[in-house]
């Protein structure tokens, strides 16, 4: 019997679901949920997964050749809008119930949609089911992230060694991605947060022409290498840093590390979130810390499970996911340190290697 | 009587539409509308226009210092889903007919307003209202974009006076993005298209690791600046062209520079678009011609209207649009000439400065 590949193993996952979820085919819109259950790359393009297992691609010309190369499942090239095609395909296979992405899937695509939908099918609405599958890595997955990780922290040193007093944030966020281009990856994973000075108190601060230094700067920083996304933030000092920097970045520190500890399988996202939150508490710090702990990561950014307050996703081995406390006082600045962190059988590995020793360049 | 800001005059056109959208209120969730309605840059937001002319933007704790100094309407901070909050306000005003975006809003997003909306108010699917303003640029908008257009144009040279032999597509590709943001750019306005020799076949060919020339050498470049894109396709011959590139070459150039003619207040866009495909008809090419000949450009990169060979949309001054068309051949290469231009009260203005002569490098 031939061996599955990746893809094929994680469409079986998917329709192992369809009984549970009363579906007898699903429709699958979001690219990144496409790219896992295919490895199709192409900015356009739609999956239909059958009860009966067999699985379909469609997409438009411009990826005749590329689909090709990618893909192991039926591909369809469509001119035009992809939706009547998928509508057609439904027509053939005759499912039931067809489920849809609901939150990828707009108020006018599921309109347009139902103008030729076969009048015995119906589509509904599902939420997280290629999700909740990709919140478990597997070892290809992992070893992707960790690469991305590796590089991304190579990328910060490389930048840094170019950093000069009088740089502006924006010249050396456009450092810190080119060196992450240089080194192998494709686009950085979200906007290189440079902030110095006060403008740290700004958790989403975009880099302008604000000078860097002496003072604080804070650095959150990723990109996407094979797909799969880094994350990281670190602190740097400009000059000899204050007392009551050394004092918060010990603080966030200590919150950081406990959070960490936290992490292991069968513990709760909440309980990890938690543990930051009281640690920032005993130093009456748990006001300036306005954002939960973290998230997950792997072909997007921003994956389940949440690491907030609230959430109580039981963690598994092979979830990636970041760690990342911070405190932000308007005026003076913020200090957020950051990982991103594999849950492993017996707790977790940080796969950032970049230290986190107070530094002051 | 105070000047009113740019913003209030935009959501003052919004507003003065809802009479014949017969709505009463207008729910703008799109992040691009969003800024152009308030100036608002930050990551989650949603505005609230009524009818009597209040307008209120929504959005999380991180923005509370960035939307007060950004924005110059009532703001509601609001902890967790936007959503909720939005509905409170609904119920305050109590209008009837409330129009949402129907091309952003999802169906989960949908069916989540659903159940907070209070009885008298209808949800209304709109499409296209703000975009439909935006069409046509002001005079900030027109400079800033022939902003981003130039720094676009300089950072290719900059990026090919580090060309060398043996380069690869993506390191040219890094090249280039480095080069814009150290001139200002805050991202990437798509992924920067880098193809060498027959990779430049494929319209939306990824940069990788093929080494550039002797041959063919497609770049096609944008940037955000200030918010706004820029949008260029340059070609060069990496050594003496052949005479095939050249006769394409110049084919390509005499549809290009046939369609800028065409570019003109009460010319519609498909006889833009006809220009270009006719010219190339009469070299035998216009099989070769797989795309349409343009888009505008804005707050997004590909924005309304578009330039398509059944597009009817009246060409107005102030509108800015790329004209882009292209040929490719399996297994030769491709050939794309890109120029931003824009819609003048008597015709029309190229804003790329960059030559269009064959350039062989």
């Amino acid at each position: 019997m031939p061996i599955k590949t990746v893809e094929e193993n994680r469409r079986g996952f998917a329709i192992a679901m369809f009984p549970a979820l009363k579906l007898d085919a699903l429709l699958v819109t979001s690219l990144h949920n496409v790219r896992y259950l295919t490895g199709f790359t192409g900015s356009n393009g739609s999956v239909l997964l059958s009860g009966d297992g067999r699985a379909t691609l469609f997409t438009d010309p411009r990826y005749t050749v590329q689909s090709g190369q990618q893909v192991n499942c039926r591909v369809r090239i469509v001119k035009g809008p992809l939706g009547a095609a998928v509508m057609q395909e439904i027509d053939r296979g005759a499912p039931r119930r067809v489920g849809f992405e609901q939150d990828n899937v707009t108020v006018a695509h599921l309109e347009s949609m139902k103008k030729t939908l076969p009048v015995r099918t119906q589509l509904e609405p599902v939420a997280g089911v290629i999700e909740r599958l990709r919140m478990v890595k597997d070892a290809g997955e992992i070893a992707r992230i960790r690469a991305s990780v590796t590089a991304n922290s190579r990328a910060l040193e490389d930048a840094l060694k170019r950093f000069r007093a009088g740089m502006t944030e924006s010249e050396l966020a456009a450092e810190i991605d080119y060196r992450n281009r240089k080194l192998g990856a494709e686009a950085p994973a979200f906007d290189t947060i440079v902030a110095a000075g006060a403008r740290a108190a700004l958790p989403h601060a975009r880099p302008g022409a604000t000078k860097i230094g002496p003072g604080i700067l804070l650095i959150d920083m990723g990109a996407f290498r094979d797909g799969y996304a880094s994350d990281m933030t670190r602190m740097a000092y400009v000059g000899p840093a204050t007392p009551k920097y050394k004092r918060a970045y010990r603080a966030v520190l200590e919150a950081q590390l406990a959070a960490i500890d936290a992490v292991k399988p069968g513990a709760t996202t909440g309980a990890v979130d938690r543990a930051a939150r009281g640690t920032l508490k005993r130093h009456g710090l748990e006001r300036e810390f306005v954002h939960s702990t973290g998230h997950g990561l792997g072909l997007e950014i921003h994956e389940q499970p949440r690491i907030g307050r609230k959430d109580k996703t039981k963690l598994e081995a092979g979830m990636a996911i970041t760690v990342e406390p911070g405190i932000y006082m308007e005026g003076w600045g913020g200090i957020r340190i950051e990982d991103t962190v594999l849950v492993t059988p017996n707790g977790c590995e940080i796969l950032t290697p970049t230290t986190k020793e107070l530094r002051e360049i």
